[in-house]
C-alpha cells in the first residue's frame, strides 16, 4: 500500500541523515573510525556494575523493576544532588531536577516545551549535531554564533541580540556547550561566561547549558558551571552518566527553575512515562560506592593520552594553514582545513584509504564549514589515532595541491 | 524571573492532571488503591534477572553498556521475532521492529509521526488516558467509537467513517486495544477485527493495535491480532515487556510496516538515542532462558484470582443497573454505575472512608462517562479488593439513594 499521505510531513520533520547512512555502511567495514562519540568500553566497570545490578534486583526488585516517578526516582536524585554538590554545581534541592533517558531526551524536551515555531534561538556555530537535529523539529529560526579558542565570541552574540531588538526580536535561549565542546573541542573562557550571563540578563532569555563533559578534564581548566554563576535563574543545566559510567544505562538529568522542570516532568510523562527505574538504582549505587570516581579517573588516564596522541599526530601530519583547538576534555577535535577543501568530497576517498571522521558542514547551523571535520579520539586505540590521522594528513595535502 | 513567556504554550500543551495530583498525594497515605496500574511484584522474576543482569554486564559489558542501535538490538530483535512468532503474532523480519522506551515512548512516537493538526483520528470511547494525552499533544481532532462486552462498535464507526466521507474528510488512523482493554477490560469479537480490518482497507486508514496483555489471559479466549489478520500492512502493532517481565526496565516495541518503522526510527533518533542497552540486553535473556514464560504462568495464576475476587465482590456490592465486563485478562475493569452518580465528585469521600479508584470520564474522549470508573485488580491484595470494594459499594448506595 500506499504510505505517502501518512507520513508526508515526518518524513520531511525528521530527515534521514546521508552522513548517518554513510556511517552505517561504513560501521561494517574495517576501517579506523573517528566518527563516532562512543567512550571507550575499557573504561567500563564491568565488575562493579555487575555486582551492584546483581544485588540491586535482589535486594530492591519490588522498586527496581517497577514503575517509578516521571521526574526520577526519589532516592537517585538525592544522591544525584550531592554528587553534583561536591562536583562544584550549584543545586538546591532534588524538586529542581529530572531524570532523562540520556542527555538526548533533555534536547528534545527542551526542545517540545520552549520552542515555537518561528522562534529565536541561538547556538554555537559549530554545535552538536543531536541538539540541532532536536532543536529543528520543532522549526526555529536558529541562529549560530562562531567559536574560537574561548568559546562563542559573545561579543558577536551581542550583536546580533542588538540587530534582533531592532527589529522587535527576542532570544529564547541560548544553547551552548562550554567545556570541551562537541564538536569544536573548545572550553568557553571565565569572561565570556560572564559576559554571557550578563547579556542573557539584559535580553531576557534563558540559558541552556550542555555539560557532558566537565567531570573529566585533562588539564587544568576552569570548570565553573554557567549554572553556578547563574543569580536569577537563567540557566537549565543538562548532563548524562554517558562518559562517565556508561552510556547504554541512557540516564541524563536537566536541573533547572522548578516551573520549567514542572513542564518538562508533564512532558516526559506523554514521552516515555519515566527513565528505566533499573538504570536509576544503578546509577544511585554507582554514584555511592564511588564507582563514577572510579570511572572518571580512569577515563581521564585513558583518554589524556589518546587526545595527546591526535594532538601530536595532527601536527606532524597536517597542512599549514589547518586550526584545531586543544580540547581540555571531552571526546573530540574539529579540524579547519584550508579553505577549499571538502571534507565531505573527500570522505570516500578517506573510506577508501582505510579511515572515517564526520565531515563538519552538518555541524553548522548554515552548513558552512565544509572544511572542516570532527575527530573522535576516544574509541580508537593510540595506534589507530597514529595511523589514521597519517592517513588524512596525506590525503588533506594531496587537495591541498589541487586546489 | 517570569518563566511565562517561554512555557506559555508548553503549560497548555502538557496540562497537568488534577487526577494525577490528587494521586500524588494519596499515595501518601494508607489506602487502598485500586487507582494504579502496577504488576504485583511478586511477579517479579528478582533471582533469575539478577543472575541475568550480573552475567550480561560481566561477560557482554563492552557491548550491553554502550550506546546501541536506535532501532534497538539487533540480537534483542532477532529473539523478540522469534518470540512473537510462536505467539501468534504475524512477522516477518527483525528489521519490522523498532525498540521503544515502554510502550508510551510508541505512542508518542505514532503522535510525533503520523498526526498533523487537525487530523482525524479515532479510539476507543473510553480509551487509555495516556494515549490520549500522547495523542493530544500533536493536536488531531479525536472521534471516540463507544464500546460493549465485543469491543469497539464498528458498525458505529462505520457510520462515522462514511459522515466524515460525506464531509470530504478522512481518518488518518484507529487506535484500538482488542484484548483485555484499558479501562474497559472488554475483548473484541473475531467478527468485529474483521469488520474493522474491511473498513480500513475501505476507508483508507492505518490500525494502531496496542496490545500489552494478549500474552497472558486468564481465561479461553481468541487473542488473534489484528497484524495477524492483516494482508494489506495496515498494522501498527504494539506492545511490551511491561506487565509480562518488568515495568521498570522500560521495553517496549513497534512492529509495523518498513516504511513506517523507518520514520519512526528517524524521530526516536532525536528523542533518546535508543533505549537502555542493558534493559534490551537483560530482556534478550529473559526471553530466551524462559522467564518471561514463567513470570506469565505467575502472572495468570496471581491474577486470575484477583479478578475472580473483584468480580464476586462487585457481584456482592454493587447496585443494580451498574455494568461491567469480565476481563479475560489484562489488569482492569471499569463499572459503568448508574447514571447520575459523579465519580469524580464522589472521590474524595472514597479516599476518606479509605479507597482510591480513577473516575473515569477523563478516559472518554468527550469526559462522558462520569458515572464511570477504573478499578485496577492486579496490585492489590485479595482482601484489600474485597474490603476495597465493599467500601465502594456502600458509598455508592447511599449516592443512589440521594439522586
Amino acid at each position: 500500500m500506499d504510505y505517502s499521505r501518512f507520513i508526508a510531513k515526518a518524513s520531511e520533520v525528521f530527515k534521514a541523515s546521508e552522513i548517518r547512512e554513510l556511517l552505517k555502511v561504513v560501521e561494517a567495514r574495517k576501517v579506523i573510525s573517528f566518527a563516532g562519540g562512543y567512550p571507550d568500553p575499557q573504561t567500563f566497570p564491568r565488575e562493579s556494575l555487575a555486582r551492584i545490578a546483581y544485588e540491586v534486583i535482589l535486594n530492591y526488585g519490588d522498586k527496581a523493576l517497577q514503575y517509578s516517578p516521571t521526574k526520577g526516582v526519589t532516592a537517585f536524585r538525592e544522591t544525584l544532588v550531592r554528587y553534583l554538590k561536591s562536583n562544584g554545581v550549584k543545586v538546591d534541592s532534588e524538586d529542581d531536577i529530572i531524570i532523562t533517558t540520556g542527555s538526548q531526551q533533555g534536547l528534545d524536551l527542551v526542545s517540545r516545551t520552549l520552542i515555537d515555531p518561528e522562534d529565536y534561538i541561538v547556538t554555537e556555530n559549530p554545535t552538536y549535531l543531536a541538539a540541532l537535529t532536536a532543536f529543528r523539529t520543532a522549526r526555529p529560526n536558529i541562529i549560530g554564533i562562531p567559536i574560537d579558542g574561548k568559546g562563542m565570541k559573545t561579543e558577536v552574540l551581542e550583536e546580533r541580540l542588538k540587530e534582533l531588538k531592532s527589529l522587535g526580536k527576542r532570544v529564547k535561549f541560548v544553547y551552548t556547550i562550554p567545556i570541551a565542546h562537541n564538536p569544536a573541542g573548545t572550553t568557553m573562557s571565565p569572561d565570556r561566561k560572564k559576559h554571557l550571563l550578563e547579556l542573557a540578563s539584559e535580553y531576557d532569555f534563558i540559558v541552556i547549558e550542555d555539560d557532558p563533559y566537565s567531570f573529566f578534564v585533562y588539564d587544568e581548566a576552569d570548570v565553573t558551571r554557567l549554572k553556578t554563576l547563574d543569580q536569577e535563574g537563567r540557566v537549565i543545566y543538562m548532563s548524562t552518566l554517558s562518559k562517565i559510567l556508561s552510556p547504554g544505562l541512557r540516564v541524563g538529568w536537566i536541573l533547572g527553575p522548578r516551573q520549567l522542570v514542572d513542564v518538562f516532568e508533564r512532558a516526559k510523562q506523554s514521552m516515555d512515562l519515566h527513565t528505566s527505574t533499573l538504570s536509576q538504582y544503578i546509577a544511585k549505587e554507582a554514584l555511592e560506592r564511588g564507582v563514577v570516581g572510579e570511572t572518571i579517573d580512569k577515563a581521564k588516564r585513558v583518554y589524556r593520552v589518546k587526545r595527546d596522541a591526535m594532538l601530536s599526530a595532527l601536527s606532524e601530519n597536517m597542512v599549514e594553514n589547518s586550526w584545531w583547538a586543544k580540547p581540555v576534555g571531552g571526546l573530540f577535535l574539529m579540524v579547519w582545513l584550508p579553505p577549499g577543501i571538502d571534507t565531505k568530497a573527500m570522505l570516500p576517498e578517506a573510506v577508501d584509504e582505510g579511515v572515517v571522521y564526520v565531515p563538519g558542514a552538518s555541524f553548522f547551523v548554515d552548513e558552512s564549514g565544509k572544511n572542516t571535520m570532527r575527530l573522535n579520539f576516544s574509541y580508537p586505540s593510540v595506534d589507530e589515532i597514529k595511523t589514521g590521522v597519517g592517513i588524512l594528513g596525506r590525503l588533506v595535502k594531496k587537495k591541498v595541491g589541487k586546489t
